[in-house]
Protein backbone atom coordinates (compact mmCIF):
# COMPACT_ATOMS: atom_id res chain seq x y z
CA UNK A 1 0.00 0.00 0.00
CA UNK A 2 1.37 3.22 -1.17
CA UNK A 3 -0.90 5.56 0.88
CA UNK A 4 -0.41 6.95 4.34
CA UNK A 5 -3.18 6.17 6.86
CA UNK A 6 -3.36 10.70 7.00
CA UNK A 7 -3.43 10.43 3.22
CA UNK A 8 -6.01 7.96 2.97
CA UNK A 9 -8.27 10.55 5.62
CA UNK A 10 -7.09 13.36 3.72
CA UNK A 11 -8.57 11.72 0.23
CA UNK A 12 -11.82 10.61 2.10
CA UNK A 13 -12.64 14.38 3.48
CA UNK A 14 -11.76 15.59 -0.23
CA UNK A 15 -14.86 13.61 -1.45
CA UNK A 16 -16.68 16.10 0.72
CA UNK A 17 -16.30 18.53 -1.96
CA UNK A 18 -19.48 18.11 -4.70
CA UNK A 19 -18.14 16.69 -7.74
CA UNK A 20 -15.00 15.19 -6.48
CA UNK A 21 -14.28 11.76 -7.16
CA UNK A 22 -11.66 9.40 -5.62
CA UNK A 23 -9.20 9.88 -8.48
CA UNK A 24 -9.29 13.65 -8.34
CA UNK A 25 -9.51 13.17 -4.39
CA UNK A 26 -6.35 11.59 -4.81
CA UNK A 27 -4.66 14.02 -6.85
CA UNK A 28 -6.01 16.84 -5.21
CA UNK A 29 -4.26 15.52 -1.64
CA UNK A 30 -1.04 14.68 -3.50
CA UNK A 31 -0.97 18.13 -5.41
CA UNK A 32 -1.18 20.02 -1.76
CA UNK A 33 0.93 17.51 -0.03
CA UNK A 34 3.95 17.85 -2.69
CA UNK A 35 3.50 21.34 -3.96
CA UNK A 36 1.34 23.65 -2.41
CA UNK A 37 1.35 23.06 1.38
CA UNK A 38 0.99 26.83 2.71
CA UNK A 39 -2.12 26.57 -0.26
CA UNK A 40 -3.20 23.10 2.17
CA UNK A 41 -3.16 25.29 5.66
CA UNK A 42 -5.19 28.69 3.84
CA UNK A 43 -7.19 26.20 3.19
CA UNK A 44 -7.72 24.32 6.40
CA UNK A 45 -8.09 28.05 7.89
CA UNK A 46 -10.91 29.36 5.42
CA UNK A 47 -13.09 26.44 6.01
CA UNK A 48 -12.60 26.20 9.70
CA UNK A 49 -13.19 30.47 9.84
CA UNK A 50 -16.47 30.06 7.90
CA UNK A 51 -17.74 27.40 9.75
CA UNK A 52 -17.48 29.11 12.43
CA UNK A 53 -18.65 32.91 11.72
CA UNK A 54 -20.98 32.62 8.57
CA UNK A 55 -24.50 31.91 9.67
CA UNK A 56 -27.85 33.03 8.47
CA UNK A 57 -28.99 36.81 7.97
CA UNK A 58 -31.85 37.40 10.26
CA UNK A 59 -34.12 39.11 7.91
CA UNK A 60 -33.95 36.47 4.70
CA UNK A 61 -32.02 34.04 5.92
CA UNK A 62 -28.88 34.33 3.19
CA UNK A 63 -25.48 33.37 4.42
CA UNK A 64 -24.27 36.16 6.65
CA UNK A 65 -21.96 36.90 8.63
CA UNK A 66 -23.86 39.96 10.48
CA UNK A 67 -26.94 40.12 11.59
CA UNK A 68 -28.09 41.43 8.73
CA UNK A 69 -26.77 40.15 5.10
CA UNK A 70 -25.35 43.31 2.85
CA UNK A 71 -28.07 42.72 0.86
CA UNK A 72 -30.72 43.73 3.83
CA UNK A 73 -28.87 46.28 4.49
CA UNK A 74 -28.61 48.11 1.57
CA UNK A 75 -30.80 51.15 1.49
CA UNK A 76 -30.73 51.04 -2.33
CA UNK A 77 -32.68 47.83 -2.58
CA UNK A 78 -35.92 48.18 -3.19
CA UNK A 79 -37.12 46.19 0.43
CA UNK A 80 -40.89 45.95 -1.02
CA UNK A 81 -39.96 43.75 -3.66
CA UNK A 82 -39.10 40.24 -1.58
CA UNK A 83 -37.32 37.54 -4.10
CA UNK A 84 -38.58 33.99 -2.93
CA UNK A 85 -35.47 31.76 -3.48
CA UNK A 86 -34.44 27.67 -2.43
CA UNK A 87 -31.04 28.25 -1.33
CA UNK A 88 -28.47 30.57 -1.36
CA UNK A 89 -27.28 29.22 -4.38
CA UNK A 90 -29.93 30.42 -6.11
CA UNK A 91 -29.55 34.05 -4.84
CA UNK A 92 -26.42 34.09 -6.17
CA UNK A 93 -27.05 33.57 -9.68
CA UNK A 94 -30.20 35.51 -9.70
CA UNK A 95 -28.00 38.38 -7.92
CA UNK A 96 -25.61 38.07 -11.18
CA UNK A 97 -28.24 38.49 -13.66
CA UNK A 98 -27.70 42.61 -11.81
CA UNK A 99 -30.87 42.81 -13.19
CA UNK A 100 -33.30 42.60 -9.46
CA UNK A 101 -33.36 45.14 -7.37
CA UNK A 102 -35.47 44.04 -4.75
CA UNK A 103 -34.79 41.46 -1.50
CA UNK A 104 -34.53 37.97 -0.75
CA UNK A 105 -35.93 35.26 1.16
CA UNK A 106 -33.95 32.19 1.11
CA UNK A 107 -36.37 28.85 2.36
CA UNK A 108 -33.22 26.72 2.84
CA UNK A 109 -35.18 24.01 0.79
CA UNK A 110 -38.47 23.02 -0.45
CA UNK A 111 -41.48 21.74 1.19
CA UNK A 112 -41.07 17.91 1.42
CA UNK A 113 -43.05 16.11 3.93
CA UNK A 114 -41.62 12.40 3.39
CA UNK A 115 -38.15 14.45 4.78
CA UNK A 116 -40.16 15.98 7.24
CA UNK A 117 -39.49 19.45 5.77
CA UNK A 118 -42.79 21.38 6.59
CA UNK A 119 -43.41 25.44 6.65
CA UNK A 120 -41.24 25.48 9.73
CA UNK A 121 -38.31 24.15 8.63
CA UNK A 122 -38.42 26.68 5.70
CA UNK A 123 -39.21 29.99 8.51
CA UNK A 124 -42.32 30.56 6.49
CA UNK A 125 -43.50 32.01 9.47
CA UNK A 126 -41.13 34.94 9.41
CA UNK A 127 -41.71 35.43 5.61
CA UNK A 128 -45.81 35.77 6.48
CA UNK A 129 -44.75 38.28 9.25
CA UNK A 130 -43.19 40.46 6.95
CA UNK A 131 -46.09 40.49 4.15
CA UNK A 132 -48.72 41.01 7.42
CA UNK A 133 -46.80 43.65 8.60
CA UNK A 134 -47.45 45.36 5.23
CA UNK A 135 -43.49 45.67 3.99
CA UNK A 136 -44.04 43.98 0.80
CA UNK A 137 -45.65 44.89 -2.38
CA UNK A 138 -44.86 41.78 -4.62
CA UNK A 139 -43.49 38.36 -3.55
CA UNK A 140 -41.88 36.88 -5.88
CA UNK A 141 -41.92 33.14 -6.25
CA UNK A 142 -38.69 31.53 -7.10
CA UNK A 143 -38.04 28.36 -6.37
CA UNK A 144 -36.85 25.72 -8.72
CA UNK A 145 -39.30 24.67 -11.42
CA UNK A 146 -38.87 20.94 -10.05
CA UNK A 147 -42.44 19.16 -8.64
CA UNK A 148 -41.29 20.00 -4.82
CA UNK A 149 -40.49 23.54 -6.29
CA UNK A 150 -43.57 24.51 -7.82
CA UNK A 151 -45.42 22.44 -4.67
CA UNK A 152 -43.74 25.23 -2.10
CA UNK A 153 -44.58 27.89 -4.36
CA UNK A 154 -48.09 26.82 -4.50
CA UNK A 155 -48.17 26.35 -0.38
CA UNK A 156 -47.29 30.05 -0.19
CA UNK A 157 -49.77 31.25 -2.69
CA UNK A 158 -52.49 29.72 -0.78
CA UNK A 159 -51.66 30.99 2.58
CA UNK A 160 -51.14 34.40 1.14
CA UNK A 161 -54.78 34.82 -0.84
CA UNK A 162 -56.48 36.70 1.24
CA UNK A 163 -53.32 38.92 1.79
CA UNK A 164 -52.86 42.57 0.02
CA UNK A 165 -49.37 41.15 -1.64
CA UNK A 166 -48.88 41.21 -5.29
CA UNK A 167 -48.15 37.07 -5.76
CA UNK A 168 -45.89 36.58 -8.54
CA UNK A 169 -44.27 33.43 -9.83
CA UNK A 170 -41.01 33.47 -12.50
CA UNK A 171 -42.25 31.90 -15.52
CA UNK A 172 -40.59 31.93 -19.19
CA UNK A 173 -37.52 30.50 -20.12
CA UNK A 174 -36.41 28.35 -16.81
CA UNK A 175 -36.14 25.27 -18.06
CA UNK A 176 -38.83 22.55 -16.66
CA UNK A 177 -37.27 20.21 -14.93
CA UNK A 178 -34.04 21.74 -14.44
CA UNK A 179 -32.80 24.30 -11.51
CA UNK A 180 -32.22 27.74 -11.10
CA UNK A 181 -27.81 27.56 -10.49
CA UNK A 182 -27.55 26.40 -13.43
CA UNK A 183 -29.71 28.27 -15.79
CA UNK A 184 -27.18 31.28 -17.40
CA UNK A 185 -28.11 35.39 -16.69
CA UNK A 186 -29.89 36.00 -20.03
CA UNK A 187 -32.72 33.18 -19.31
CA UNK A 188 -33.11 33.98 -15.56
CA UNK A 189 -33.82 37.81 -16.23
CA UNK A 190 -36.30 36.41 -19.05
CA UNK A 191 -37.81 34.48 -16.45
CA UNK A 192 -38.27 37.46 -14.24
CA UNK A 193 -39.60 39.65 -16.77
CA UNK A 194 -41.91 36.93 -17.79
CA UNK A 195 -43.46 36.44 -14.27
CA UNK A 196 -46.86 35.94 -13.46
CA UNK A 197 -49.88 36.94 -11.07
CA UNK A 198 -50.47 33.98 -8.58
CA UNK A 199 -54.30 35.63 -7.56
CA UNK A 200 -56.82 34.41 -8.07
CA UNK A 201 -58.68 37.22 -9.60
CA UNK A 202 -61.86 37.87 -8.39
CA UNK A 203 -63.95 37.25 -11.50
CA UNK A 204 -61.91 33.99 -11.85
CA UNK B 1 -22.76 42.00 -3.84
CA UNK B 2 -23.96 38.76 -2.07
CA UNK B 3 -20.77 36.85 -1.12
CA UNK B 4 -19.64 37.40 2.87
CA UNK B 5 -16.03 38.22 2.90
CA UNK B 6 -15.41 35.00 4.82
CA UNK B 7 -16.94 33.16 1.79
CA UNK B 8 -15.00 34.74 -1.32
CA UNK B 9 -11.70 34.09 1.23
CA UNK B 10 -13.15 30.14 1.46
CA UNK B 11 -13.62 30.46 -2.17
CA UNK B 12 -10.10 31.76 -3.11
CA UNK B 13 -8.48 29.04 -0.93
CA UNK B 14 -10.50 26.13 -2.82
CA UNK B 15 -8.89 27.33 -5.78
CA UNK B 16 -5.43 25.95 -4.93
CA UNK B 17 -7.25 22.58 -5.48
CA UNK B 18 -6.30 21.61 -8.96
CA UNK B 19 -9.15 21.54 -11.32
CA UNK B 20 -10.96 23.77 -9.58
CA UNK B 21 -12.01 26.80 -11.38
CA UNK B 22 -13.81 30.36 -9.42
CA UNK B 23 -17.40 28.64 -10.29
CA UNK B 24 -16.59 24.94 -8.93
CA UNK B 25 -15.11 27.05 -5.63
CA UNK B 26 -18.10 28.73 -5.29
CA UNK B 27 -20.77 25.63 -6.09
CA UNK B 28 -18.01 23.78 -3.54
CA UNK B 29 -18.00 26.47 -0.60
CA UNK B 30 -22.06 26.88 -0.64
CA UNK B 31 -22.24 23.15 -0.32
CA UNK B 32 -19.96 22.77 2.46
CA UNK B 33 -21.43 25.99 4.42
CA UNK B 34 -25.08 24.99 3.53
CA UNK B 35 -25.32 21.27 3.13
CA UNK B 36 -21.74 19.74 5.05
CA UNK B 37 -20.41 21.67 7.84
CA UNK B 38 -19.08 18.98 9.59
CA UNK B 39 -17.74 17.77 6.28
CA UNK B 40 -15.99 21.22 6.28
CA UNK B 41 -14.41 20.65 9.55
CA UNK B 42 -13.36 16.98 9.12
CA UNK B 43 -11.62 18.30 5.72
CA UNK B 44 -10.11 21.30 7.91
CA UNK B 45 -8.47 18.91 10.11
CA UNK B 46 -7.15 16.24 7.74
CA UNK B 47 -5.35 19.09 5.68
CA UNK B 48 -3.71 20.08 8.41
CA UNK B 49 -2.87 16.69 10.02
CA UNK B 50 -1.15 15.90 6.59
CA UNK B 51 0.69 19.04 6.18
CA UNK B 52 2.20 18.93 9.75
CA UNK B 53 2.54 14.92 9.97
CA UNK B 54 3.27 13.70 6.29
CA UNK B 55 7.29 13.74 5.33
CA UNK B 56 8.92 12.14 3.29
CA UNK B 57 10.86 8.18 3.47
CA UNK B 58 14.55 8.75 4.66
CA UNK B 59 15.13 5.37 2.17
CA UNK B 60 13.32 6.41 -1.27
CA UNK B 61 11.80 9.96 -0.70
CA UNK B 62 7.97 8.60 -1.15
CA UNK B 63 5.79 10.49 1.20
CA UNK B 64 5.52 8.93 4.51
CA UNK B 65 4.61 9.36 7.74
CA UNK B 66 7.20 7.47 9.48
CA UNK B 67 11.38 7.69 9.09
CA UNK B 68 10.93 4.69 6.65
CA UNK B 69 7.58 4.07 4.27
CA UNK B 70 5.49 0.76 4.38
CA UNK B 71 7.18 -0.36 0.88
CA UNK B 72 10.64 0.22 2.25
CA UNK B 73 9.90 -1.73 5.27
CA UNK B 74 8.44 -4.03 3.38
CA UNK B 75 10.85 -6.97 3.16
CA UNK B 76 8.57 -8.79 0.94
CA UNK B 77 9.82 -6.40 -1.65
CA UNK B 78 13.07 -7.22 -3.51
CA UNK B 79 15.16 -3.96 -2.50
CA UNK B 80 17.54 -4.89 -5.08
CA UNK B 81 15.04 -3.67 -7.60
CA UNK B 82 15.29 -0.01 -7.33
CA UNK B 83 12.58 2.05 -9.78
CA UNK B 84 13.45 5.45 -10.07
CA UNK B 85 10.38 8.11 -10.60
CA UNK B 86 9.41 12.00 -10.44
CA UNK B 87 7.07 11.80 -8.20
CA UNK B 88 4.70 10.32 -5.51
CA UNK B 89 1.84 10.35 -8.12
CA UNK B 90 3.88 8.34 -10.71
CA UNK B 91 4.60 5.87 -7.57
CA UNK B 92 1.25 5.42 -7.09
CA UNK B 93 0.33 4.91 -10.47
CA UNK B 94 3.10 1.79 -10.79
CA UNK B 95 1.65 0.10 -7.18
CA UNK B 96 -1.81 0.79 -9.01
CA UNK B 97 -0.82 -2.03 -11.80
CA UNK B 98 0.20 -5.06 -8.82
CA UNK B 99 2.83 -6.04 -11.18
CA UNK B 100 5.92 -4.39 -9.39
CA UNK B 101 7.80 -5.62 -6.60
CA UNK B 102 10.90 -3.97 -6.08
CA UNK B 103 11.21 -0.73 -4.03
CA UNK B 104 11.26 2.77 -5.69
CA UNK B 105 13.70 5.90 -5.49
CA UNK B 106 11.12 8.99 -5.53
CA UNK B 107 13.24 12.43 -7.47
CA UNK B 108 10.47 14.71 -6.47
CA UNK B 109 10.94 16.85 -9.86
CA UNK B 110 13.43 16.31 -12.88
CA UNK B 111 16.79 18.25 -13.65
CA UNK B 112 15.75 21.74 -14.79
CA UNK B 113 18.98 24.09 -14.83
CA UNK B 114 16.88 26.74 -15.74
CA UNK B 115 14.64 26.60 -12.44
CA UNK B 116 17.92 26.03 -10.11
CA UNK B 117 16.98 22.49 -10.17
CA UNK B 118 19.91 19.92 -10.31
CA UNK B 119 21.77 16.78 -9.03
CA UNK B 120 21.03 17.66 -4.94
CA UNK B 121 17.36 18.71 -5.33
CA UNK B 122 16.35 15.85 -6.50
CA UNK B 123 17.96 13.25 -3.94
CA UNK B 124 21.09 11.61 -6.54
CA UNK B 125 24.00 11.35 -4.02
CA UNK B 126 21.48 9.29 -1.92
CA UNK B 127 20.42 7.07 -4.72
CA UNK B 128 24.73 6.59 -6.25
CA UNK B 129 25.50 5.72 -2.31
CA UNK B 130 22.46 3.24 -2.22
CA UNK B 131 24.35 1.88 -5.86
CA UNK B 132 27.61 2.10 -4.41
CA UNK B 133 27.13 -0.01 -1.35
CA UNK B 134 26.23 -2.74 -3.64
CA UNK B 135 22.44 -3.21 -2.57
CA UNK B 136 20.82 -2.50 -5.86
CA UNK B 137 21.29 -4.92 -8.98
CA UNK B 138 19.07 -3.07 -11.43
CA UNK B 139 17.45 0.74 -11.63
CA UNK B 140 14.96 0.95 -13.78
CA UNK B 141 14.02 4.89 -14.81
CA UNK B 142 10.83 5.55 -14.89
CA UNK B 143 11.26 9.23 -15.35
CA UNK B 144 8.46 10.84 -17.22
CA UNK B 145 9.36 10.34 -21.22
CA UNK B 146 9.04 13.88 -21.47
CA UNK B 147 12.32 15.93 -22.83
CA UNK B 148 12.99 17.03 -19.16
CA UNK B 149 12.19 13.28 -18.26
CA UNK B 150 14.58 12.14 -20.61
CA UNK B 151 17.35 14.26 -19.65
CA UNK B 152 17.02 13.18 -16.41
CA UNK B 153 17.33 9.50 -17.20
CA UNK B 154 20.33 10.30 -19.37
CA UNK B 155 22.09 12.34 -16.75
CA UNK B 156 21.46 9.11 -14.06
CA UNK B 157 22.71 6.59 -16.93
CA UNK B 158 25.75 8.33 -17.36
CA UNK B 159 26.70 8.69 -13.93
CA UNK B 160 26.16 4.99 -13.51
CA UNK B 161 28.05 3.73 -16.40
CA UNK B 162 31.12 2.19 -14.34
CA UNK B 163 28.73 0.61 -12.21
CA UNK B 164 27.62 -2.95 -11.78
CA UNK B 165 23.56 -2.33 -11.81
CA UNK B 166 22.09 -3.07 -14.67
CA UNK B 167 20.33 0.04 -16.20
CA UNK B 168 17.27 -0.15 -17.28
CA UNK B 169 14.19 2.54 -18.96
CA UNK B 170 10.80 1.60 -19.11
CA UNK B 171 10.08 1.85 -22.62
CA UNK B 172 7.00 0.65 -24.72
CA UNK B 173 3.38 1.46 -24.35
CA UNK B 174 3.90 4.55 -22.39
CA UNK B 175 3.26 7.77 -25.36
CA UNK B 176 5.86 10.08 -25.69
CA UNK B 177 5.24 13.76 -24.46
CA UNK B 178 2.74 11.94 -21.84
CA UNK B 179 2.57 12.25 -18.20
CA UNK B 180 3.33 8.39 -16.14
CA UNK B 181 0.16 9.55 -14.17
CA UNK B 182 -1.76 9.52 -16.53
CA UNK B 183 -1.90 6.24 -18.57
CA UNK B 184 -4.04 3.26 -17.79
CA UNK B 185 -2.64 0.12 -15.86
CA UNK B 186 -1.94 -2.25 -18.87
CA UNK B 187 0.17 0.31 -20.63
CA UNK B 188 2.55 0.88 -18.01
CA UNK B 189 2.62 -2.96 -17.08
CA UNK B 190 3.36 -2.97 -20.49
CA UNK B 191 6.16 -0.49 -20.33
CA UNK B 192 8.12 -2.35 -17.52
CA UNK B 193 7.86 -5.69 -19.20
CA UNK B 194 9.73 -3.88 -22.54
CA UNK B 195 12.62 -2.32 -20.60
CA UNK B 196 15.86 -1.78 -22.02
CA UNK B 197 19.38 -1.55 -20.95
CA UNK B 198 20.96 1.47 -21.04
CA UNK B 199 24.38 0.19 -20.21
CA UNK B 200 26.47 0.61 -23.30
CA UNK B 201 27.70 -3.07 -24.17
CA UNK B 202 31.78 -3.83 -24.51
CA UNK B 203 31.76 -3.79 -28.03
CA UNK B 204 29.45 -1.14 -29.04
ZN1 LIG C 1 -30.65 39.33 4.47
ZN1 LIG D 1 10.54 4.49 1.25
Amino acid sequence: MSLTPLLQELIGALRALPGVGPKSAQRMALHLLERDRSGALTLAEALEQAVERVGECATCRNLSEQEQCAICEDSARDAGVVCVLESPVDLMAVEQTGGFNGVYFVLKGHLSPIDGIGPDELGLERLFARVDAGQVRELILATNPTVEGEATAHYIAEQLQDSDVNLTRIAHGVPVGGELEFVDGGTLAHAFAGRRSLKRSVDE
